[in-house]
């Protein structure tokens, strides 16, 4: 990925927005309706997923993950504002898309919850999302060296990693936070079709069509950022996976999810 | 912050000094009256944030943090000289801010301790303060290279970090310890107003409103210089936070500490 | 190993494909017969092997070790398709040199297992093949610096490390695995007599005449890559082993596995 | 340390091996007679500091740590040849300063005991030695980049840390070991007066007048040149303690050593 197609997503973010305060506007934010109960494997899953990314470094006391409903693509589940490795079954909340709890009593939601939400509103084949400090990648968002896939199991960065600078999107400084369905519209248009976007001075943010396959690319996004990193300090032209070799090797890997997440999930939900 | 800004800091730290050395001759060591009992939870956040700052990899065999008098301004609260990791309630000594102890009864003081009183004594917003040899901070305290805000976890180092020359505040090579009050009253110039001090081919300071903070802050300067570093080392430009965002986004997130704190002392406690 | 010498492992890589593509044709695919039953503690030693491996960081969730069956050089034996942490000696598979499991009983294989069976077939010096992604090496197989013997203890890499590039091999993108028996062939021939070969993208392979040797290459090949990568980046020349040493430190220090294989077996059955 | 500083060094071992060769030959290796029983609580020590040294990542399945006798200058106690993490009382072995057991009984010792007993012989000053391959000081060792005091907790390390090449010692390549007695007595003539020599493609030899400061110097060693390696990489000058602060410091720092130990000891026992 060059400069000039970063420059490319973050004038597209900032367009973006200007776009969303004006639609965002029309919301109304009242307690909307429950869809239903979900299967509580997928409350299990979504427990197990908090505490993998922790064991595996991607979020420490900070960063959420969330799935869609599997019963109204127009609400997700995620948990109340604790550190993921707290999380339980009954710490799960439900929201609606313009991220307002169905039912909070009195329970406090993450800040940032718009990114989910404005997320899913854009990207109708996402199932399940990240955001995450995750501390390899950081570096990257706030370098003008580009996040590019190293080897098969970060296959996925394939075709460029968008960075979002919030002050673009926002026209000026903030507190860095996507606390608004605005910012978090912004931050949608800057992933438009990718897996990953990096935010600049903050971290990250992973999608896939369905938890496992979002925690194995949070996982992975961080392996690759260590991995390049360390290739770049080795000095000389490092070589990364082609794009018709990302392609491929993206549909091959995904493919074998099943086989590190049998581990993860066991060792997370045996604590 | 700019070299020139360092050089600064430094001399105000040596100027200080000197006038320290005569204003601390006045100081009689004898020992002092308690301010009376401390509620239970705060000693029990004490003993959780020496725990927390070794399971975060702030301090390790080495290192302290006490909290100043909750009745008494002129009084603060540390463990005897220990490891943190065996800290425990009965380890809790109580000093006025000349750093004798009101009730030592054989027990060893921190050679140190002069940091905290000295630093309670300049700065009556101060709360609580960490001194640490946090392994991923010190490399900043000897190299030319500032220590910056990379992103908003750590908003709270933007307006610059001052590096205490221990050298320049003695007039002369030192074992390279804050053992009187007169080198703990120039780091506390040198740190001024701000939330952290590098220690050169030492350390660091860190000081915040309450311990919760304050231990927040050690964690995530240490993260953020390794980060820093990281990004450092990829070549080319860093955008660090720039001014505002940094002020804005120090407040914000030091509104969500609760969030870590409950995690790691949780934790700590357990064991 | 210069650049030249990476060149001719590569060409060689590529010429054995086409001829690997033609030869491979003529073999069936059907259940072989077994070779009969497997001293129980080698079956332990690889669990113990497959653990030891993991806690060494050698390997994470995916990566997989194999021994030839000692009744019969044409079979080998590894676990079926799962994270090399979670293998019971139930899961320890038997399969013939096409890598055709002999007993597959819905068991699923791993996709790279014509790793295995082309090295056994290629060379029949070797007992045990790891394959790994082994991350201090990733960065060395894509980059144009060659891995190196810093020290006694991974002495093994004297006379060169070369790399195999699956795109010379196939001719062309790929998914990066070595999903036939032709690419194992070719992965075979750019090994040739050496204990480690780096694939570009991927990871490594490495080889032995037993299972503890093979473990330890796979481990002190991570660790040479770590400290070299430290080595180098102190800037200015660093001093490798030469020749003669390594060849001598190689016989030496080979001979002391005992002792470390003692300690990773013991930590790795106890769990 | 200048480069100079490092062939001066050199060249003395390689001088002293020559008249090493002609000394040694003349040592009988027959079985000496112990020295007497030994306060269980020194015994304790001992195994404590295998566990610690392992704790803190300075030796690894390798490395070995020893006491001289206390009742007998002229004998030294260390485990039996196995990883240092098993290492319990019933391994200790009593060595006389040729390095031959006083009572084998079948146990192996370790192949580079000669370490031990000719650093003993040389300096009387010495009551305990470590001989590891921390990983962080392995680099240095084979590069022109001389290790150098970084903070106070390394400030042993001032008035220059020596090199060893073995190479330069024995006149021709070597399997790396220092196997005899011609060659530890040429790495003690490279070690002098010093607390800490590297050994080239190996690892390093640290001593001390006790078992507590000699693992405390070994930890720091390796954290320092962690550290140090950081601060490098961060462009700029560096700015090590000075030799008067390295002199000063060495001597306050060592005081407290007390205070580490309690926590390692106490943390290695309990395992």
């Amino acid at each position: 990925m060059t400069q000039t197609t970063r420059r490319t997503f973050l004038a597209a973010g900032a367009a973006a927005f200007t776009h969303a305060v004006i639609a965002r506007a029309a919301y109304a934010q009242a307690a909307p309706a429950t869809a239903g109960p979900v299967d509580p494997a997928l409350i299990d899953d979504l427990v197990a997923a908090n505490r993998i990314l922790v064991d595996q470094g991607v979020v420490d006391g900070y960063g959420h993950v969330s799935v869609r409903h599997p019963a109204d693509p127009q609400h997700y589940l995620m948990s109340r504002s604790i550190a993921p490795e707290l999380v339980t079954a009954a710490d799960i909340m439900e929201y609606d898309l313009d991220s307002t709890a169905v039912d909070a009593r009195g329970r406090t939601s993450y800040l940032e919850r718009f990114i989910h939400g404005e997320i899913y509103r854009a990207r109708p084949d996402v199932k399940a999302i990240v955001h995450n400090h995750s501390p390899s990648v950081i570096p990257f968002g706030v370098s003008t060296a580009p996040l590019r896939p190293l080897y098969h199991m970060s296959a996925f960065l394939g075709g460029g990693v968008p960075v979002f600078d919030i002050k673009a999107a926002a026209g000026g400084a903030t507190d860095m936070l996507v606390r608004n369905a605005a910012l978090g519209r912004a931050l949608a248009t800057t992933l438009g079709a990718r897996p990953v976007a990096l935010m600049r001075g903050h971290g990250a943010v992973v999608v896939g069509p369905n938890i496992q396959l979002t925690v194995f690319r949070s996982v992975y996004t961080e392996m690759n950022a260590r991995l390049q990193a360390q290739a770049m300090a080795l000095g000389g032209p490092v070589t990364y996976l082609d794009d018709e070799e990302a392609r491929l090797a993206g549909g091959s890997v995904g493919g074998t999810v099943v086989r590190p997440w049998e581990l993860w999930r066991k060792k997370a939900l045996a604590r």
